[in-house]
């Protein structure tokens, strides 16, 4: 990486000619703050030399293009909430934070589709959907701040993947400015579109290292009126391989969330909200819900939830008979990582995929890596889709720097474990720089090597967020 | 393509020692069954210097290897089912057809997946899966002969895919060979997966020109237990712009087909079925299915869409108040291609895809077209997603040879309004060589550019299935 160019005065006046001098930031206190993103490790953290605001898909490609030429690293940016370190500028160079293209073009009724800048914030758009009654399913957990085009070049998850999918079915069309500072124009309101390579899903979840989204064009659902949920305690993770088939094979039920969180989770939050009502069970508990358009058909979708979830011994289930006790029901899951981060700032929230079925498996391997290490390792997420955030926690006993040894061969263990089980290292979060040097635990040479060589047609000089997906020397 | 070496006898007992001497053909009638799919025009046909029958994915690495090696241009073939010329060999060389691998390999009725061969017929699987109640949702109307990983080479679509999206959502792992001989895993029984670029949607839809599938991981569906449809006649094409947005925002039905044919589907219907009990209305007709869980359920759901469709002037509207009724509903839309093919054996089956909204528009400019070039162009397809089959007919009193100069100015002109409506020149049935010479009509310099750097990327040499989506001279 050190053959990029330095970013001096020169460069910086270049860039404000683009962009005006007001949106060329270098103090130390933006560059600090688009040094990081959400993940908790300080090591990851990056300082750009200058964040640049672009107003305009031309900016963008102005930005680009001098980059290109000069052997810039650029490193767009949306929320900063990622989890990966995708955002993150390690190379140095350009941060390009797209927040300033943050309009919503159109919400069109008649195609159901949403028109938008990169910079939308996802509840923003969220709530002007409400009005319309329409619905972008794709959304994270992150809503509050996390930016659209960052949810796309992340391919984001959340609660609800099991029944919509994730961010990219959503996605339909994209603008992107090339590495080389060219805008592609790719697919828009039409729903079907085979002309040519699916280029639309290779950038979707690229991770900001083959271009810069500047418009999407998202499509939209009727929104579902209700949702109910339910909340119950397993007699043993087991009980997940009884009860997951039963859920996702029933054609009488399609829930819309199947979350999980285990013992370990269910303590913690016991230990930092002592008031929590919640039950110790070896099998940790788990969540349904379900939504759509009448009350009375998902009243009796939840019924038979219900019914398979005690056939299944699960115990102390908590429905919410109205939406107004939802809040009450999901309470306790999305305490769990708030809590896990109180009891251990240092820690690493992973995000291992599995197939649903060996989840139970999976849940033994990260106990016998735990107690081998000495680590605690709780673990939650989304059971339906077998994403699993295990989240090793640094004891109070360990300190930092052994810490820091342990944790990439306690990960190195997990993840060869997933691997093992037809899993891999990531269903959602991405792999950014956090858990590049991992991709050869989970791909062979041969796919790495496609993956490389797509990156080269694309970005040949590598200064489209270097040192990321991929590094050099794996 | 003159670069390529010719099959010889030396070329065919190299391929004898890898496949058996059994399963290299190069006699006459092979040959011709190998030249062609089921484009009409015979002008797309080309015959293959010999066809392949791998039986492993060994055997597929090996004849790729060979053929990489030798500069043999490969046309892998499924069940030669095509609209675009995909599977024709236009350069000639090796057709490797994968019928002998046609073993459904698993159903994982715990995780709701099919492995399979590539050869396995669509229908076939099918089968199996109604034994457990489950359902892959997105098969084309050819699933009596059509190869699933033909579907997935072409990302196939179908008359379910407003409600189930297009075989691409379900296609969650794939074994390849590359052009260059080497085996890809990728994917597999996870659901959820963002460990780097997405190659398997990068692969889907790629109409063999990236790489041979082997294997394929196929996402299961509870099987929907009951189906229902009506069939009505359109007071004109403008009302599908009230009824389509009606449909699609109504969060209490989820239509799982949407079918238009216009007024010149009908009367051909009318015309070779003579006692057919259509009524030719300038809006010609639609038809809409709902499938569910309860008959209670999606009796409700028909019953909403008939009350839409009437309160915009749809008449004549036969119901199927049971399954019973079902093929009598679909009778009509499913004679429409057959009767236009036994019309004019001359025509060219097309596969517009617009916006919903624009499709008034766009049927418009389709008869001005036909006007101008005094061709008659009957249209059907798939309303609910915009994807139109306009299939322009020669006129028993032109030559053929003038129609075979008339179409391609006939097609650009429908194209280009395709593409100014926002739309493309083929929604499910791919570019092949047929539409190959119009990508430029709705792609810009930029985006051709990167296919084709992908392209070189993975088949450096390009030997697979080579003149096919894009064409040098574009």
């Amino acid at each position: 990486m050190s053959s990029y160019t330095i970013v001096d005065e020169t460069v910086l006046e270049k860039l404000r000619a683009v962009c005006g001098a007001e949106n060329v930031k270098a103090d130390e206190k933006t560059l600090k703050a688009f040094s990081h993103d959400k993940v908790a490790e300080e090591k990851y953290a990056h300082r750009p030399d200058v964040a640049v605001f672009p107003g305009s898909t031309e900016e963008v490609a102005a930005i680009m293009k001098l980059a290109n030429e000069l052997r810039l690293p650029v490193t767009p940016r949306g929320g900063g909430s990622g989890l990966s370190g995708g955002a993150v500028p390690v190379a140095g160079g350009i941060v390009l934070s797209l927040e300033r293209m943050n309009r919503i073009i159109e919400i069109d009724t008649d195609n159901l589709f949403a028109v938008v800048e990169p910079g939308v914030i996802t509840k923003e758009l969220d709530g002007e959907l409400k009005k319309h009654n329409l619905f972008f399913a794709g959304y994270p957990m992150s809503e509050e701040i996390c930016h659209l085009a960052g949810n796309v070049a992340e391919n984001a998850g959340g609660g609800r993947a099991v029944k919509y999918g994730v961010t990219g079915r959503y996605v339909l069309g994209l603008e992107v400015v090339t590495p080389e500072g060219l805008t592609l124009n790719l697919g828009g309101k039409r729903v079907k579109d085979v002309t040519g390579y699916n280029l639309i899903s290779l950038f979707t979840g690229s991770e900001g290292t083959l271009g810069v989204f500047t418009k999407l064009y998202i499509k939209l659902l009727p929104r579902p009126k209700h949702r109910l949920a339910l909340f119950g305690f397993l007699p043993t993770p087991l009980t997940l391989n009884k009860v997951l088939p039963a859920l996702l094979a029933d054609p009488e039920v399609q829930p819309s969330s199947i979350e999980f969180m285990d013992s370990l989770c269910i303590e913690s939050v016991k230990q930092t909200a002592p008031k929590s009502d919640v039950e110790i069970t070896p099998g940790g508990a788990i969540l349904v819900e379900v939504d759509g358009p009448t009350l009375a058909q998902i009243e009796a979708e939840l019924q038979r939830v219900e019914q398979i979830l005690t056939a299944h011994g699960v115990s102390g289930i908590r429905k919410a008979e109205s939406e107004d006790h939802l809040e009450e029901v999901w309470k306790v899951r999305k305490q769990v990582p708030w809590a896990l981060m109180r009891i251990a700032p240092h820690q690493s929230l992973e995000d291992i995929s599995v197939p649903v079925s060996t989840i139970p498996a999976m849940l033994d391997e990260i106990r016998d890596v735990s107690s081998r290490y000495d680590v605690p390792i709780p673990c939650f997420g989304h059971a339906g889709d077998g994403n699993l955030h295990a989240t090793p926690l640094k004891p109070e006993a360990m300190s930092v720097e052994v810490w820091l040894e342990t944790l990439p061969k306690l990960l190195s263990e997990l993840y060869v474990k997933a691997a093992g089980l037809g899993g891999t290292i990531s269903g959602e979060h991405g792999i950014g720089h956090k858990r590049s040097s991992y991709m050869k635990l989970v791909l062979g040479d041969a796919e790495r090597d496609i993956m490389r060589r797509i990156k080269r047609a694309i970005d040949p000089n590598n200064i489209m967020n270097p040192g990321k997906i991929l590094v050099d020397e794996d």
